[in-house]
């Protein structure tokens, strides 16, 4: 599924606003210069989205039930970004939203398109690790940013996002958590991940892709048995669902705005935010990198974003790896 | 066009060995295990790829003259790396050879696949800039390598690669330098250029594409008129043209060579090998980066391959740039 027309958004705003009141189908037809034909012929296709719309003759349209979707009709009106989704790409199905996304890029899509899916066939993780993406219920996206950096700080961008969408979790009413480098936890499971991918001169960046997976709505069950254990989502710790379209629109406000501040303020404050809701610092961990295994107290990111954990050998600087948090606090 | 036949390779190995000497199709036949019809069809073949074949009745075939091609017959026999061209992809022409070689790395081509073309019609340099690229002259090829590297250090690739080339002109009889980050300079003109490109998650690389064009045999009016005075080639300089399959295999075992010393010994060796061939260093040097000029002395790289300028407000660290040196040493 591409972009929705427009007047299918207008005639679906045009209901929207009204509410609970029927509207005729002479108010949408006039109001909006179309057809009664291409009006009926919008609500047919509003409904087969999902959309509920009453017909009552002698009265007209009433939009009784909105689909929890993700489609650019019910995020486009959602939007309240300059850049971030104003090119935005709903699927119903992909192999990977990140896959889809670096076609785009390497195609010359514009800095701030967003990929969308309902579901992956092949949703990855950090180094090619699946993702499990259970359709319609949770959040899978990729957004293409084209910023003005070196490859060198690429992994910037990773705890830029993990900062972002902590932040919207949290407004969601969840007390997530950071792990080094892309993981967000709650109650100690697994929420949601980031999976950063570039494609790079060795002194500048030609294009970014950020991949996000949030665990909205999934249930228990949706896990792979072997998970369940690992796994949460926002509906499982708040006890009751979320909206996805909202949470989608406000992960890509907040990812916004912390990319802007990356760009103008620079790596310091993304540091600071990133340790005020980081779950990795001060604790003990075990880093699996490079075949070793190393085991401290995590103590600080470095200016560089890498993590810095002391050990018997004194501190380590981990460029990468897997952190496993050995003590709940 | 794709990989040579190898019977084809066969029955040219066959008359390349026997020199001067008519071979009879029997013998051909015979030995190779073809029928004569195959081997008529192989050396036609052969000829309509501008390798000149001599036949007299009753005697046989003779290799009368080798074209200055570089097809997979040509190259493949003159190969002596362990991977680097193992998978040989040679084309009449294409849009750019870092292009395709991108695409193959996508695809999963394995390390050591070399891309060549004969000509390029949308040949790039570094930051998308033009490469003249005449057919059939000079040498245009990329080489896909899956490094353990980090995208912070790709950019000492670069410096590998320029390392190797700069060896191989040498080798050639042409004195060449290295001009910080990725041009080979002759009597102060460009003789090649490299260009780095890579796919990345921010901890690991995916995949380098190092592409690597040499003018060989270009005559001073194969360049655009504007770049007459800047640009050379190994036969302008030699004043003789030189026989470019066996320069690009010696580009490619020059180039393996650096990479596997890279592998095995660090950026320490590139380092010291690099301010070696520099034309750079020592050097008072005009440098163009961020919109900003910077006019010092050009004193050394460091240890991530940045270059180091003195200039009046101290010494610069040039990550990314336009080096133009000002007076000829």
């Amino acid at each position: 599924m591409a972009e929705a027309s427009s007047s299918e958004e207008l005639v679906l705003a045009f209901l929207a606003e009204a509410g609970d009141e029927f509207v005729s189908g002479e108010a949408i037809s006039g109001k909006l210069g179309l057809t009664r034909a291409a009006v009926w012929k919008h609500v047919d296709a509003l409904r087969a989205q999902g959309y509920r719309i009453d017909a009552v003759p002698a009265r007209g349209y009433r939009l009784a039930e909105v689909p929890d979707r993700l489609t650019a009709l019910e995020l486009r009106p959602l939007l309240n970004t300059h850049d971030l989704g104003r090119e935005l790409h709903c699927h119903e199905e992909l192999g990977s939203t990140n896959d889809r996304a670096k076609e785009l890029a390497e195609a010359g899509a514009e800095h701030g398109t967003i990929v969308v899916a309902e579901t992956q066939t092949a949703g990855r993780g950090r180094r090619g690790r699946a993702w499990v993406s259970p359709p319609r219920r949770n959040l899978y996206f990729s957004a293409i940013l084209r910023p003005d950096l070196s490859p060198a700080r690429a992994s910037e961008l990773t705890l830029v996002a993990s900062i972002a969408i902590c932040e919207a979790i949290r407004q969601a009413g969840v007390e997530a958590g950071i792990k080094w480098p892309n993981d967000l936890l709650a109650s100690g499971r697994k929420l949601a991940g980031i999976l950063t991918e570039l494609a790079a001169e060795p002194d500048r960046v030609h294009w970014v892709v950020i991949g996000v997976g949030v665990n909205v709505n999934a249930r228990a069950e949706d896990f792979p048995e072997e998970l369940r254990a690992e796994a949460t989502s926002l509906a499982i710790e708040r006890r009751t669902p979320a909206p996805r379209a909202l949470f989608a629109a406000a992960c890509f406000t907040a990812l916004e705005d912390w990319i802007d501040r990356h760009a103008e303020e620079g790596f310091g404050v993304i540091r600071e935010a990133w340790r005020e809701r980081s779950v990795t610092l001060g604790r003990e961990v075990t880093v699996r990198t490079d075949g070793r295994e190393i085991v401290g107290i995590a103590e600080d990111i470095d200016a560089t974003g890498a993590l810095l954990v002391r050990g018997r050998a004194g501190v380590e600087r981990i460029l990468s790896g897997d952190v496993a948090l050995l003590r709940p606090r």
